[in-house]
């Protein structure tokens, strides 16, 4: 499978792990960190350290799995071990795990010494196709996501087809949801190949196309100024939500699961403001409504919702900004959504 | 006095207050806040909103005074006060105050919501000729100075002579370090006027022409790679005797006075290691040692002040680094020096 070229760096597809090999030992790096949490620390780790076990320059620094991770406390913590390993400006940090590990890792990495190398093995569906493409480092506070952060690319991605086979079934759907979203807003052929696919079990090729389409978009726009807001589709609710049940629920939703029901409201926010057709709604909600589980939203919540929407960082001059199909296979950007029409949105999901 | 040109910024000299007003008013900003700490909220902040008080869209965030306050702490104070204010990215975050405001606001700046524009009002002799100049944004972690930022550039600067007619002596004295070393490193016409000026008072034309030859370095090398180096000519042991005084003394040395202390050392080690004559090393200490008091460095401290060396992020696979004069006005960067060669410099500062 063609390896594909990003900002400055390569992803690379298919029996990876000699690849990143490869690249550390040309790099010339005085010393390289393999960051990991507790899940990919057991399952994936094991097959890196097969392959550098003749190197003796690395240490691994492992943080506790889970977004609640995903904060400055434990950022503070990887600094602080770097320091301690003695990590200089020629080290190297590899980020093994999910879009946690990418997120957080990248962020150390890019603001220790004001920068050091880092890379990306994605180990999570969702990560492969999502976070560890595009140059997009974050942490959270104050409940608001990825509100602390860098764009700054990593030096190059290695997505390795064999990690999937150990995620449970809810963390492929998770990732799932941002493939549908490439088909929505950029590829309509795609969605078309994604709805007579074995979604549960999604292909290398089928991971490969979902990297392409979001490749292509950062490429074109990496500071997020324009097309590259179409990758928000589904997330101005979705993140909101996301948000809400992970300060409520004991077993929250994952990014995914919130990404699905978002992109539903912003569907229906599509057909209410930018010309997507009620068959294509239809055809949309069944797909996703057949894949994700319903989540109760209740009408008080929807002002919490609200609120924490504005303090999305997608929104300026304190009005939510969605973007929103205007056929699927299309997006239009900066579509400006009142508080009624957010919540007609979310009156529609709740009916259904 | 000539607007200089740095990396896609303009730096004004000169009733510099106007064209601050005129940026916030052209650069179509939805808000924007000052950031600064009780001395510059005392002393120039009043002269800044004298400037801005018809304009009703901006507030003010306030740090306490001093390097202690340069942690991650107070960084996450600032972000949660842009939070609470409601900054968007829109927003501008001006930087009034020494290096401590500018190094941690433009970090704070650099990775809020991915990064929000900055502009920097340096206020004391110090930041006019150095941190504000570059694009260095940074933050202390571990006792190590500067240890976590980025490379982010302002999008103008504002220096502002008026404002030093505040500071005390002690102050301006410290900012003249980095003057001498702009002289030693890069013009030895500039250090020659220097030697024949009012130092207690340095002109207008002073701080322009320090200002002209900082830029004119960063602009060649913006991230460290290679000349930049030179601006680290008596850093590698002045940090060092900086970090070891703010640790160990009730009335700590002000970076210039520690750097004073590290340009004599590293003068001295010009002389063992890269050509600079006797004469030039004796011209030097006359100047700098008529300026500064003398410290007292102990010989057991020597390991300490040695052990903070090998933490610095100049470093690179354990060995000392430093940037050494091969006569006076030109610099040569990269050589490395052994732990007895870097005592052997100690103990010549403490000889005379």
């Amino acid at each position: 499978m063609n390896t594909l070229q990003s900002i400055g760096y390569p992803i690379y597809f298919n029996d990876t792990l000699p690849e990143l090999v490869n690249f550390i030992q040309q790099g010339n790096y005085s010393r390289f960190f393999i960051l990991t949490d507790e899940n990919t620390g057991k399952h994936c780790l094991p097959l890196i350290q097969a392959q550098v076990e003749k190197m003796d320059n690395f240490d691994i620094i492992e943080i506790n799995a889970g977004e609640e991770s995903k904060n400055i406390d434990f950022c503070v913590g990887v600094w602080k071990m770097l320091i301690d390993f003695g990590a200089d400006r020629q080290s190297l940090l590899i980020n093994l795990g999910g879009g946690v590990i990418s997120d957080l890792g990248g962020f150390a990495a890019s603001t220790y010494k004001r920068g050091i190398d880092f890379v990306h093995v994605p180990t999570t569906l969702l990560s492969q196709v999502d976070a560890s493409v595009g140059g997009k480092t974050g942490i959270d506070l104050e409940n608001i996501k990825n509100i602390i952060g860098t764009f700054t690319q990593p030096k190059a991605v290695f997505i390795e087809h064999a990690f999937l086979n150990t995620l449970p079934a809810r963390q492929i759907l998770s990732g799932l949801a941002e493939m549908l979203k490439h088909g929505l807003i950029a590829d309509a052929g795609y969605w078309n190949k994604l709805k007579f696919s074995d979604l549960q079990n999604p292909s290398a090729e089928l991971v490969h196309h979902s990297v392409a389409i979001k490749n292509k978009v950062v490429i074109e726009d990496p500071h997020e100024k324009g097309i590259r807001k179409s990758l928000n589709f589904g997330h101005t609710i979705g993140h909101a939500v996301e948000t809400y049940s992970l300060m409520n629920d004991d077993n929250p939703l994952t990014h995914g699961e919130a990404i699905a029901i978002g992109m539903i409201c912003e569907s229906k926010l599509s057909v209410m403001k930018t010309g997507l057709k009620d068959d294509e709604l239809n055809e949309i909600v069944d797909i996703i409504g057949g894949l994700y589980p319903a989540y109760e939203i209740d009408r008080p919540c929807y002002k919490t919702l609200y609120n924490i929407m504005l303090k999305d960082k997608k929104n300026q001059n304190g009005k939510i900004n969605c973007s929103l199909l205007t056929k699927i296979g299309e997006c239009r950007i900066d579509n400006v959504c009142t508080e009624e029409e957010l919540y007609a949105s979310l009156a529609y999901y709740s009916s259904l």
